[in-house]
């Protein structure tokens, strides 16, 4: 195999001692869009994902316009630097983690909405803006971008689309690449491209779009983005919260609710574990193995359809409630968004992310617990049900900031964790990206063939490896 | 540029001698698969596209198995062969066709659907299964593979995903594309390659299966597909038919419809020269100029959406009627379905292709117009409102099976008819491919950069060029 390591160290060496001149030709091309604050070079080193990079990069550019990025990326191109695009950062894979030697790309600042048409329903944005500041702007128009990562307050879109991010709403309403048209980006030596179309439909050529869309930095920099719109959903949003005495029939009643027909915008799944640390958080008196379901529908059936889900939550044993009015919905959510800041109380979380054919959720399910006791391990888990997307979360004490500061038997539970999913018919990652973090699974999924054309491709957009070295592939 | 004519007839050159020996080693591998017919090798130069080849391919192979698709393979492999992958032969734009010292590999006899999990609302499917004969099955199921090209009755399933076609339903249900989550791919080499997942989500790696997905036969051979299904809608269908006395005023009625938030499954705009020939097709008496919106929703939303859908068309104008019977919204349909039967009475037809933003359909219904007087040629059109997808049709008296049987005036009004396509930011083709007839026009679309990485892509995967040489690209 291909190591990485070796050939970013070989990179790192060569360039060892063009380093300070790589920093002075961007300053001088970029002037104050270039930086090596130390603190903000730490902060590079990092992102959501508990992973932190040895060494520390050469330099940020924070670039404010599409010239900005090719002047960058001609100068990476001559002085064979490496570059590491970054949004936000709030990645959960290390995908926009940079190292020793790198340049970081950073397109925070590139946030402006350039159009939108109503008419269209399109928007053309920067890929700097965040995706809920957008989705603030489209909702005066009464229009929509429909990726909803649960990050989506503190994500970019350029992000969202680097790593075709999922979200709450992906069974009803796709993920990422279902709501982009086109792209622009700048490859590794400069040059602009436009892939795509403003089009609904199109279909001359090759795909590049969807190429593009989830390749986590490594075949180009998205500096601009054609975005399909939906009409914002109107009407009574119908909402349930559902207790069961297991997470088995939790699964079960989500299976059943997707397999006669319904299609809610949210169904979310929080399992016993997960409920434990919930109701400890927020004071509750819970009951011992309690799970939790959120099923929530929109559009002009939500009453119809959410009856339905209701009759078949309570044949299957679940103590429910539905809601039309936005209070109490807000209160329903609660036990869903208090998850993360619960598992944050009681100690360090790596939050994981496999994805298995809905069929296989209870089993999955049933890996996990089996897993927690053969590593001795907690594992409390979130799910998008609805897609069978599961989030396991590990919780320890340890600070993973610390080189090798994540406790070795968690990474082994993860590893028997993903190979679970893959023997269940599922795939590594739903939605967060492989990054560094899962390239040693990447073979087992992709195969080696496989994998290796994905690397010849990679090579025809940039054929020095100079983009995101040592992630994905 | 890169002229793949010449490289075609340099590769006849090279293998013109060693042609009967190519046969033999496919007959001796694949026995009674392989057919030199006359009238076999005779259908395969030519599709629904107009367009004739000039030379005879050397063999049809009949493929029943992944191992046929792959032997065949190998022999083109070793013998530098080029090879056609066919379904059904129902391309518009010359994608299947074979022409001199060429294998045709058909996979049409590869139909069968290998599973169907209604849990996981997934279909594993072999490429020849002809769409409409799948969702036969499906729908006895409550299942529903979207994807409805007109030719749904006649088409592959293989053939939709290499061209990612679309159809009337694409505005509410997507195109193909969004319909296919893995697929099962022969390389130019012979070897077989596992893409995608059977999971709702998962962004492990490069996206090589919607980079496949409409790649028309020039990447490898889909030797199977992973199909995302929908459940039938439930419930009763509303339907529309709306005349107005001007085409602009019916695509200004579909304008506002879109914009106003509606998302009908189907919205079909047929125009006044279109509706004259219907119209004497069916022995109607209608009026000068008229033309005609069809609309239909389904789905929980119907009733009430189909009111609000009505309102909008009798305050622009329109003589419409609505009606949940099902004999009655037949007759609504009789005159869309109607459109090519009456042109065929006409004269030789070709079926253009081309997609605008929805915001630029009257304007491109204008430029329809200029080139009809400007050319004097006649193009009625019916359109895709919903997505901005139009087919101009030239109508004309000379057979396209003759060599040179398209008369130059069309060739010439429907360069421009692309170019005006493209000047309102549209694309080339919404939904039929590139195949042979767009070739010329694909440099103005991806522009000379991103066609030479789309060259680049493609010789990762068939460095050789034998798959389907002469097309896309």
């Amino acid at each position: 195999m291909n190591s990485p390591e070796n050939s970013l160290s070989e990179r790192t060496d060569h360039t060892a001692t063009a380093a300070n001149d790589v920093v002075a030709l961007l300053a001088a091309e970029l002037g104050d869009a270039v930086s090596t604050d130390a603190a903000a070079l730490a902060a590079a080193r990092a992102d959501k994902s508990g992973h932190v990079a040895e060494g520390t990069p050469l330099a940020i550019v924070t670039a404010r316009t599409i010239a900005d990025v090719q002047a960058t990326m001609r100068i990476a191109h001559r002085t064979g630097t490496p570059v590491v695009t970054r949004g936000a950062g709030t990645g959960l894979a290390g995908g926009a983690i940079a190292d020793r030697g790198e340049i970081v790309l950073s397109t925070l600042a590139m946030n402006a909405i350039l159009e939108i048409s109503t008419d269209d329903e399109i928007a053309v944005v920067e890929p700097g803006i965040i995706n809920a500041d957008l989705n603030a702007v489209l909702a005066t128009k009464g229009l929509w971008f429909a990726p909803d990562p649960a990050s989506k307050a503190i994500s970019t879109v350029g992000g969202n689309i680097a790593t075709n991010a999922g979200g709450l709403l992906c069974a009803k309403y796709g993920v990422t690449r279902e709501a982009v048209s086109g792209l622009t980006v700048v490859l590794a030596d400069g040059s602009l491209l436009e892939l795509g179309h403003r089009t609904v439909k199109g279909v001359t050529g090759l795909d590049f779009t969807a190429l593009f869309i989830g390749s986590e930095g490594t075949l180009g920099v998205i500096v601009g983005a054609t975005l399909r719109l939906r009409r914002l959903p109107t009407g009574p949003v119908a909402t349930i919260g559902a207790y069961f005495a297991s997470v088995e029939a939790a699964a079960r009643a989500a299976s059943v609710i997707s397999s006669s027909g319904l299609r809610p915008a949210i169904m979310e799944l929080v399992d016993h574990q997960a409920m434990d640390g919930i109701n400890r958080y927020l004071g509750l008196e819970g009951r011992d193995g309690e799970s939790y379901l959120l099923v929530q529908f929109d559009g002009s059936g939500a009453a119809v359809d959410s009856d339905a889900a209701l009759a078949v939550i309570r044949s299957l044993g679940g103590e429910a409630e539905l809601t039309e009015d936005r209070e109490e919905a807000e209160r329903l959510f609660r036990i869903r968004r208090s998850f993360h800041p619960a598992m944050e109380t009681r100690g360090t979380v790596l939050i994981e992310d496999v994805c298995v054919p809905r069929s296989a959720l209870p089993a999955m399910f049933q890996a996990i617990s089996d897993i927690e006791v053969q590593f001795g391990v907690s594992i409390p888990t979130v799910a998008h049900a609805g897609d069978g997307n599961l989030h396991p979360n590990f919780v320890f004490d340890a600070d993973p900031l610390a080189p090798g500061g994540v406790p070795e038997n968690i990474w082994a539970a993860a590893d028997e964790l993903f190979l679970a999913a893959l023997r269940l018919g599922g795939t590594l990652t739903g939605e967060h990206g492989v990054g560094m973090l899962k390239r040693r699974w990447l073979g087992h999924e992709l195969g080696a063939p496989q994998l290796e054309l994905q690397r010849q491709v990679k090579a025809v957009f940039d054929p020095q490896g100079l983009l995101n070295p040592g992630k994905v592939f």
